[in-house]
């Protein structure tokens, strides 16, 4: 099995790596060290070797904040993690706070006066270390950079090697396009924003960009590494040589020089007088202290793969949903088995997940998890971000919601699906809820807009029939998806929250209202939909952006209300599962499609 | 008659006036000068006095700007504007520019080296100001501030007188909170700041802070002053003598000093080591420069007057519920009007427009319009920002559509409405776009929201019927309205641009979605609706904001083809016709009466 149950952490680790911490900022002469959840890549997923907050304080969520001083610390979570975090970290060691009201700079504001904080430059964003330099202005305190950050000192060798898994090609088929021809549209980007060369950090940048993949992550292929690319569309690809499999250098090509991550330093003094462009939502502060220091000048602006990565291909749309109708089979048989054999064994989460995963490994396809499942039973499907592990897993019950969100990486693409299921007969309430979901889940699949429209324009849509009801979810409604890359991809997003990048053709984003009943149960239905491009409407002026469908898996059926659907949108739940039908229905046995008839049938 | 149908300005200005300008700025050694649209106050609506930039291009939109170079010169205009500023400025005289793309600072960023430009620090606010000096400086042109305008010296003797209108009480039958009261809580608001003292600059801000109203600009009851706030409640008003009438001293108390806007530099340098609060969007460069000249700390921040302003008490809110039932009295009687006599005569837009401004007068309580009526019939309802001039009236003619927006000032509130009308027999397409609009303008009316929604997170459900049918319209959905104030009132807006001020209780906002037709014919339909009080939903579990129609009129029956409604939509449009008839037909004599009772019967 890929996915555990365990846990990596546990409270008692405040109380043991707090001294060390401590003893090794004294020996610097600090007051106080800042240790972000970031590492020196930017990225969501960290290798063990540098999850440092997860080391320091038993947290393990995917953003946060420690703040060690020496006579307190602090941890910093968000509205998802409250639970998380009160269960994970040793309260006595830690106090702990929101990541978002206030967070960082508001404690950063209270330090005494004339106090030096060390924080490593490699793990901070630019302008987020200007917020916490100002912030400990405020107070009279300072910040203070460092060569050794005291927690890699206090870890010492207990630290994890850092990865080094072989990177290997990622072959056009997949791609649809080939690294040069990349590489040559990128170097005219990097000339038309005024520079001479691009530094890239973002390991899903350079894995686009050479078309190539890595292991260095759990649950996305990426290579960490480093590059350096010329407005000529030459690079430099810093890459650690235990990584550098013996077809590698030929399939990267002449262009590209293939060199050690020990060299960057040096490369980067080779840039003096020269422009870079680097991100500085990418890349961190130490990259752009370093090309000040060497006499570089930096051109701030975004990642020039991040919108060619964002916007597929469509060799890459073809290869989505070539992916999908493969884990779509995967899943039917899962839902199948859920409706059949779960309904009497009544099983619990652990083996709800293990069961997924053996229905995607038999595709022979999946090369991972694209995250770890979450199977929610009851309350914890209350819980947007529930992940199962043995303290908290729960058994099916009859008359409870089971919510299963997971997908797959495969090399013609990423799924991301969830699916909600009722354990024996739904109550009135659960159809009610779950139909109103639907409702704003069929509203965000069957939008047009016109081109500009971003994100978080559309995302009410998805809400309306929430909050006419009085209700609404604390989530946002869509993410971006990468191409056999992150599942969770920027710039583009569906959320309250501003985000001005527009919806461009090719996007891929998933599509996930939710209601959750704190204490009781969770819906949440989600699938993958691709940007289609501008089209004529017939009897319209403007050509409109809309929604293709890339997941296709039935809706459990008893949860629907129909009487609440309108009668477009029940038009769309058919039309819907006459194509799940149609696409997945002949990659499944006798016994399994007959159910999925049923399951597609006419509401 | 309130509303001319002349123009004031004429394409000649530019030769006659280009060169007088030139040698002002010849005198002090300009290369060239700075001309914005905006005055010392920052403000929408400008005294004929400050219109430098009419005065000295022709053009008189409500937003642009002008450039002046020794052997060239330019005018910038935005989308709106397209038609207008060709038919007004003399494009041998001016390069006729785009405002947003590019801009003023893409054609500095195009100097000569060593250019210095002259500007007004008085006209431009702080943050405008830096954008330009970064444009200049990037062709190594400079800009020089100027105690004495080039374009005042050169308009001379001519220029109008500044407005001297008095200024009157706004009783608190009208107002909800007594100044006092006001000036209480702006000053806790001050001191949460951080600040000792506020300048406002603001006109609507100041008549809104000590309860009076002032006609130094044409539409909105405004006062051209300043005034600074002290933390204690106490202030200084800068108000020119002649406008203080008899009771006006009294009015305002004892903790209000009056005094002449001469005394201004003189107080501003009594506040060296004062901490002042000033709000860069509303205060020109010019007291941001003195303030810092003479030793005060300036704490940017949002003026704290404009959201107290923007979100009525209640007072305030049913005074606008009655200016709007005595409003809509009158545009009953003009629709009845238009329906029975204009169906006949055939009159022009100039007639229109003078027969709903009689109605208006007759209520015996109209104080101004709050903007010049729209009045458009076929190809000028296409244009959504038509304002009818003697050059470009047209008739009715049958089987054209007839636009008509206006509003007026009452002591008790401030109205804004839009009505479509079919003059003969209304075509099949124009009523499929008419109730398309219509399906946009209820989505509007009837939206739950929860607290923390913003404008830019409403706007796409009033699009997205267009958006389905492959439509859309190039304008915002809704702005904020004042009370007895101005009829655009911030910070608030419903518009696809960002836009991050939630959505407060009280707050009044248009509705006014459209559809337009290049060159055949426009329609728009816009209601005012004030925002609720969150309230409990039944079934629901958070409370939600939403809105309470303000505006009632009927629309235009014929124009709606019932097909296209949901039930839902359909019994809106039957209650909101239902609530016309209860509020405003008490109003109305028997004929009118009988009328509307027509058009209000259900669909």
């Amino acid at each position: 099995m890929r996915q555990t149950f365990d846990e990596t952490t546990d409270p008692s680790f405040g109380a043991k790596h707090l001294p060390l911490v401590r003893a090794a900022m004294a020996e610097q002469g600090l007051d106080g060290f800042l240790v972000p959840h970031e590492d020196e890549h930017q990225n969501e997923y960290l290798p063990a070797a540098n999850d440092r907050l997860g080391w320091l304080t038993g947290f393990t969520g995917s953003a946060g904040a420690g703040v060690v001083l020496t006579d307190r610390a602090a941890v910093f979570a968000d509205g998802r993690y409250t639970v998380q975090v009160r269960a994970q970290v040793d309260a006595g060691q830690f106090e702990i706070l929101d990541l978002v009201d206030g967070g960082v700079p508001a404690y950063l504001e209270r330090l005494p006066r004339g106090a030096v904080i060390g924080y490593d430059a490699r793990l901070h964003s630019p302008d987020a270390l200007a917020t916490l330099k100002t912030a400990a202005a405020k107070a009279g305190a300072s910040l203070r950079p460092v060569d050794r950050n005291p927690v890699d000192t206090a870890w010492g060798e207990a630290r994890p090697a850092q990865p080094a898994a072989p990177v290997v090609a990622h072959e056009d088929r997949y791609a649809g396009e080939s690294s040069a021809a990349k590489r040559a549209r990128i170097g005219e980007a990097i000339a038309r924003a005024g520079a001479e060369a691009c530094l890239l950090t973002a390991p899903s940048s350079i894995a686009w960009l050479f078309n190539v993949r890595g292991g260095d992550v759990i649950r996305s292929p990426l290579p960490l590494a480093q590059a350096i690319v010329a407005a000529n569309g030459t690079a430099m690809l810093f890459l650690d040589p235990a990584k550098v499999t013996n077809a590698l250098p030929a399939w990267l090509g002449d262009d590209v020089t293939l060199m050690s991550p020990d060299e960057l330093p040096q490369a980067l003094e080779g840039m003096k007088g020269v422009r870079v462009l680097v991100d500085p939502a990418q890349s961190s502060a130490w990259y752009f202290d370093r090309l000040a220091l060497v006499g570089a000048t930096v051109v701030r602006g975004m990642d020039p793969c991040a919108l060619p990565r964002a916007a597929k291909n469509p060799v890459e749309i073809e290869g989505s949903r070539q992916a999908h109708i493969r884990d779509g089979a995967a899943l039917v048989r899962f839902l199948h088995w859920v409706d059949t054999v779960a309904q009497v064994e009544l099983p619990d989460e652990r083996q709800v997940v293990e069961a997924l995963e053996r229905f995607r490994e038999a595709t022979g396809a999946l090369q991972d998890l694209s995250f770890d499942t979450i199977a929610g039973v009851g309350p914890n499907a209350a819980l947007p971000h529930y992940k199962p592990v043995t303290r908290t897993i729960r058994r099916m019950k009859p008359g409870s919601l089971l919510l299963v969100d997971g997908g797959g990486q495969y090399l013609d693409g990423t799924t991301d699906v969830t699916r909600t299921m009722a354990i024996g007969e739904p109550s009135a309430d659960q159809r009610r809820m779950f139909t109103l979901v639907l409702k704003g889940h069929i509203a965000m699949a069957t939008v047009r807009f016109p081109a500009g429209t971003t994100g978080h324009q559309l995302d009410a849509l998805a809400r309306l029939p929430m909050w006419m009801a009085g209700l609404d979810y604390d989530h946002g409604t869509g993410h971006g998806v990468g191409s056999y890359l992150g599942v969770h991809e920027g710039p583009q997003r569906i959320a309250k929250l501003v985000n001005t990048q527009p919806l461009l053709t090719g996007m891929i984003l998933s599509n996930e209202p939710g209601y959750y009943r704190e204490g009781h149960w969770g819906i949440r239905i989600e699938t993958l939909q691709v940007v289609t491009p501008p089209e004529d409407v017939p009897g319209g002026e403007r050509p409109m952006h809309g929604f293709e469908q890339l997941t296709f898996a039935p809706l459990d059926r008893r949860l629907i209300d129909v009487d609440l659907l309108t009668p477009g949108e029940r038009a769309y739940v058919d039309a819907y599962h006459a194509e799940t039908l149609a696409k997945v229905g002949p990659l499944l046995d006798d016994e399994v499609r007959s159910w999925l008839e049923g399951q597609c049938s006419p509401l």
